[in-house]
C-alpha cells in the first residue's frame, strides 16, 4: 500500500458486508476487533447511470438516497463511535482516528442494479463504482481546521490509499476525493467527514480539463498545470501561501466568491505520488489555508465566520491523460458575505455563464492580510 | 421587429441613459411618457470577463453587483411602478404591462472597463453586451403563473423581441432568456421578473450542447433535438403534456429533481422564429406546466409548495450553429422536497458529475396526476 507514515490499517466489514477500514495514528490506538451488531439485510446496490445526450454528460439515478440519513439528533450520529449515542453508529468500534467505510446510500458501488427498461436510443449502463465515507476524527464537534498536523498527514495518507486502491478497480474511471463542509453547502451530517467516489466514466469537468491539458500539452509540450502555477508564481498578485512544495494562489478567472487553489511545485498526476516531505507539508499548509479562510469574513457581532466550502481534489482518471494531468486542491465557498450566499441560478446553471462579484486579486489581498 | 401580437412597443430612457421599453398589451393603456426624475450620476459599466485555462470558460468579473439592491422592503421595490411605493422606482410610468430596462448592475453592457492590467498569458476582455430585467406585470404580489394567457403571449414576444434586437448587437454571441423564481434559487427581488442577458462569447454550457448538435448533425444529417423529441414521443413514459405545436417531457436523464423541458414540435432555432400560432399555443401550455409544478409537492400542513424554479430557454448563439441548433425550453428546480433543497456540493460542482435521487418516469408520472 502507498501508507508510508506511520499508519496502522485495519480492515474489516459491516454486517452487510460493506467494507470499513480503520486509519490509526497514535501509539496507543486499541486493536479494532468490534463488531457490527445491527440487523442491516442485504446491502444497497447502487441504481443506474443514464447519458444525456443534449450536453454528453452522465447522471446517476440513486432513488434510495431520498431517503438518507439528514441532519439526524447528536446522540444518533451514524459516523461517531458506537457507544457514545443511544443507538449503534455505521463504526463498530468504540473509537478511531481516521476511519472510511462504503456509504450506506451508495451513488456508486460495486454492486449495481440497471433497472431501467432500455429505451430505443438511450445510453445507460449499471452505476458501477465506489462511494465512501471518510471521518476525520471521532470528535463530533471538531472540524477539520482543528485537526492536529498529524491527524491531517494520516487523512492525506487516507486519500493517496483510496485512490490507489480505487483506481485498480477494473470498474473505477476516476477516483474524487472531497470534503463538504457546512449546511450552506447542503452537508446532512454535521459530524467531519468528506468522501471518495469512484466514478465509472470520467465526470464531465474532469474531461473538459483533461480536455484543455491535452489540446496544451500538444501544442507547447508542457503540462497546463505547471505552466499556471508558474504565471500565478511570476504575478504574485493573487498568491496566498508558498511553502517548499506548495503554493496556494487565487486562480486568475476564479468563479466562486472566495476560491482557492494549492498546487505542488512537482508535476505529479495524483495523491498516490506525492512523497513524504510533500505530504508532510500538505499537512501544514493545507490547515494554515483552512485557518486564513475561516478568517476570511468577519460578522456584525465582529465574529468571524466559519466558512462553508467544498474542497475538491482534480486527480488525473485511473487509465487516461495521466501523463498530461496535474494535481490540483480546489477550494470554494458559495458565501459571498456573512449570511450571503452565491446561488447557480439562471446563467450559471442554464447555459454554464459565470459571473463573479469578487475580484480575484482583492481576495488573495485579504487573505494575505490574515496570515501569519 | 418581430412582435406580431396587438403590442404597443415605446422606448425610453432613465436619468443615466439606460434604455427602458414598454410593451402594453392592453388597448387602455395610456401613453407611457413619464421621465426618470432620479438623479443617478453616470451609468454603471460593465466590468471585463477572464479567460480560464483550466476549463476554457469565460468568467465576468463584475465587482459593482455586490451592491446590488437585495430583498428591498415592500415599499421600496425598484420593479414597482414609480409612485406605489415611498421612492421613485426604476420604472418612471405609473403603471406598465411589461416592461423592459437595461439592469443597473449589469453583468455586461454596452460601456465595459476592461481595468485588469494584463498578466502575461491570461486572456481577458471588456465585458461588452447588454443585460436586462423584464417585468412581467406590475403587481408585486403575482407571480409568473397567475398572468393571464394574453400576457404570457406578450412576454413571448417581449423575449422573441430582445432576442432579435440583441441578437444583431455585433457584441452578442449569445441571448438568453431565463426567470428565477424564489428565495431558494438566490432571487433578490421579490417582484415577478426575468432577465435577458446577451454574452459577449457562446456560455459553456451552450457550447458543449452545441458541439453535442454539430456531431449528430454530422453523423446522422438531422437536428439532435428533433431527435430526442421524437424519441421521448415514442416512448411516452416521461412525457407530461402534449398540445399541437409543443410538448413537455421530463428529460431521460434530468439532473434536476424537477425538471422539465419544453420543445416546439417544428424545427426552429430560436423564439424569433417562432410563429403566432406556436406563441399563443406557448401561452397556454406554459401556464399549465407552471400550474402543474406549484402542484408537484404538498407540505405537511396539506398545502402545495410554489415551486421554486429557474426557467431557461436554451437558443442558437447568434452567429454560429444556426442550422443544427434547436429552440428548448428547460425548467428545472433545486427542491427535492418540501424544504429540502438540491445542493450542488463536491461531485457536481468540483468534478461535474451528478446524482439524483428522483427516477424521471416518476416525476412525470406525478405531474400527469396532477394535469386536469
Amino acid at each position: 500500500m502507498t501508507v508510508t507514515h506511520d499508519v496502522r490499517r485495519t480492515v474489516s466489514r459491516l454486517a452487510d458486508g460493506r467494507q470499513i477500514i480503520y486509519f490509526d495514528d497514535t501509539a496507543e490506538a486499541p486493536a479494532r476487533t468490534a463488531v457490527d451488531s445491527r440487523e442491516l439485510g442485504p446491502r444497497a446496490a447502487a441504481g443506474h447511470i443514464r447519458h444525456d445526450a443534449l450536453t454528453g454528460d452522465w447522471v446517476a439515478v440513486a432513488g434510495h438516497r431520498m431517503h438518507r440519513t439528514f441532519l439526524p439528533p447528536r446522540d444518533e450520529c451514524p459516523l461517531c463511535p458506537t457507544g457514545r449515542g443511544s443507538v449503534p453508529s455505521e463504526v463498530p468500534d468504540a473509537d478511531y482516528d481516521v476511519v472510511v467505510f462504503e456509504n450506506r446510500f451508495p451513488s456508486y458501488a460495486p454492486v449495481a442494479v440497471d433497472d431501467v427498461s432500455a429505451p430505443e436510443g438511450y445510453l445507460h449502463a449499471p452505476a458501477l463504482g465506489r462511494t465512501e465515507v471518510v471521518c476525520f476524527t471521532s470528535d463530533h464537534e471538531s472540524t477539520f481546521a482543528a485537526l492536529s498536523p498529524h491527524r491531517v498527514r494520516t487523512v492525506v495518507d487516507v486519500w493517496a490509499d483510496r485512490t490507489a486502491e480505487l483506481g485498480a478497480d477494473p470498474d473505477v474511471a476516476h477516483v474524487f476525493c472531497f470534503e463538504n463542509r457546512g449546511q450552506e453547502i447542503g452537508v446532512t451530517l454535521h459530524h467531519p467527514h468528506g468522501q471518495v467516489y469512484g466514478y465509472p466514466y470520467v465526470p464531465a469537468r474532469t474531461a473538459e480539463m483533461l480536455a484543455r491539458a491535452t489540446e496544451h500539452h500538444a501544442r507547447t509540450g508542457r503540462l497546463l498545470g505547471a505552466d499556471l502555477l508558474a504565471a500565478e508564481q511570476a504575478d504574485g498578485s493573487r498568491v496566498v501561501l508558498t511553502g517548499e512544495h506548495w503554493t496556494a494562489y487565487v486562480p486568475y478567472a476564479a468563479r466562486w466568491p472566495v476560491e482557492v487553489h494549492l498546487a505542488p511545485h512537482r508535476d505529479v498526476p495524483d495523491l498516490v505520488a506525492l512523497d513524504d516531505a510533500e505530504r508532510d507539508e500538505l499537512a501544514h499548509v493545507y490547515l494554515e489555508l483552512l485557518r486564513l479562510l475561516d478568517g476570511y469574513f468577519v460578522g456584525d457581532d465582529g465574529a468571524s465566520v466559519r466558512l462553508p466550502y467544498i474542497a475538491a481534489w482534480h486527480q488525473a482518471p485511473t487509465r487516461t491523460g495521466r501523463d498530461v494531468s496535474r494535481l490540483l486542491l480546489q477550494v470554494m465557498s458559495v458565501l459571498r458575505g456573512p449570511g450571503k450566499l452565491k446561488y447557480l441560478a439562471g446563467s450559471e446553471s442554464g447555459v454554464g455563464g459565470w459571473v463573479t462579484d469578487t475580484r480575484p486579486e482583492a481576495v488573495a489581498a485579504r487573505l494575505r492580510e490574515l496570515a501569519r
